[in-house]
């Protein structure tokens, strides 16, 4: 499995991806789920990935291919965003059409090659834009009071997101909070590990870098992040009022 | 959807749940997913409910039946709580079989009747037992490490009951502790809501009265139980260490 979230604020898009893969307990292995495309003052975008990996690295494979192959329409041609969700959205399902089974009596065991994808980025002359892009190649953008989205295994890093996440809040705060909602997924589901990446893109600024970095498993930082909420959250747990009245007295 | 979970430790048993149900956006409402057999000092047992609601319903109106009829077995004739685990596993499988839809060409949308349970308790002469049983009819117990099962909406909870409860874990503090998960899960996904029921079971006590209680939406303990927990929760993310030397400086 994997997990992958991007936040919308007004300061800018911030990326974060796992790294694990796993195709059966026996072949768990380590991949970046994170893929940057840019020209420098003129876009800015990066593709996250979920799902069947070999549909992940055809749709990038392809992607790469129509650039170096200048063709009609690729990623540096794009006028807006949208417009690459909607290419990316489109290579996704031929490619699970190329490898869907035959279904039907004497059909196999069902097979899942579908995949989900994040876009996030800038073109020059527009807004900054995030999408989720579903297997069927249509897609949403994040909402205005909850401006993440998240693909994956979704549900364990979702509570902490809520509560922390605004379009206001500022960017090393957002991207503390995808490194605490991924520690909680990371706990809770091995399917979801390190190294962890995580990227910031600063709203309008269309830089050749933006700022990146990843954790490995025993980086002192993450280290120090997963003791230190393991404490607080020990800490803020123990401060909650008790339920003696509630509960009654013991008989 | 449902979140119903119970934990087993030291002190006894403790058993939560939601009670909303839906049937599609317009026809949500409140059921209790919660359900108790006792003879005092005898035996005492509690049943949580998820998935399909017609199901679930018919699975206890049997076990009803079978009381009322003084049926070859039933729930105060069993000698384990293992038994009362596998006779609700048949219930449960034959509940889902006699609404099976036909499959095959010609067949309408898939339909999903199956249901989980989660059965806790103690019957005299023997220790007190967990089980959580899937729709095919066979079923688990906890960990001894990670001491509690959870059935329905398991995810958006999960991370507080693997940072908070083991089995030496007080029975105040359990119970809060599963609030807590409670209260996560219904922020996180509307499927989910009060009133929240809650239970103790005392370990060895085979009381006629459980320590019970049920809060609505708008308890004051529950109130101020969110409050307390989401101001907690910031002030124990606003400690977490900054990430300034990791994101280097702004460029």
């Amino acid at each position: 499995m994997t997990y992958c979230l991007a936040i919308a604020i007004q300061d800018g898009l911030i990326f974060c991806s796992d790294s694990r893969t796993n195709a059966g307990p026996d072949r768990v292995s380590t991949y970046s789920k994170m893929h940057r495309f840019s020209v420098a003052y003129d876009r800015s975008l990066v593709l996250l990935t979920a799902g069947n990996l070999a549909t992940s690295q055809a749709v990038i494979a392809h992607i790469q291919r129509d650039l170096e192959e200048d063709a009609e329409f690729n990623i540096l041609k794009a006028r807006y965003v949208a417009d690459v969700a909607d290419y990316i959205g489109e290579l996704n399902v031929a490619e699970q059409a190329r490898h869907k089974k035959p279904s039907g009596p004497g059909a196999g065991a069902s097979f899942d090659a579908s995949a989900t994808f994040i876009l996030g980025g800038q073109i020059k002359g527009h807004a900054q834009a995030l999408y989720l892009i579903y297997p069927e190649g249509n897609y949403i953008t994040a909402s205005e009071l909850y401006p993440y989205l998240q693909i994956g295994e979704t549900k364990y890093g979702k509570p902490i997101l809520d509560r922390i996440v605004r379009p206001d809040t500022p960017y090393e705060t957002a991207m503390r909070c995808a490194l605490v909602s991924m520690d909680s997924t990371i706990r809770s589901n091995a399917t979801v590990g390190p190294p962890l990446e995580c990227l910031f893109y600063r709203n309008d600024s269309l830089k050749p870098h933006a700022r990146y970095f990843a954790l490995e498993e025993h980086h002192p930082y993450l280290a120090k992040l997963r003791q230190s909420w393991d404490d607080n959250i020990r800490e803020a747990f123990a401060k909650l009022p008790s339920l003696g009245e509630v509960i009654g007295e013991d008989d």
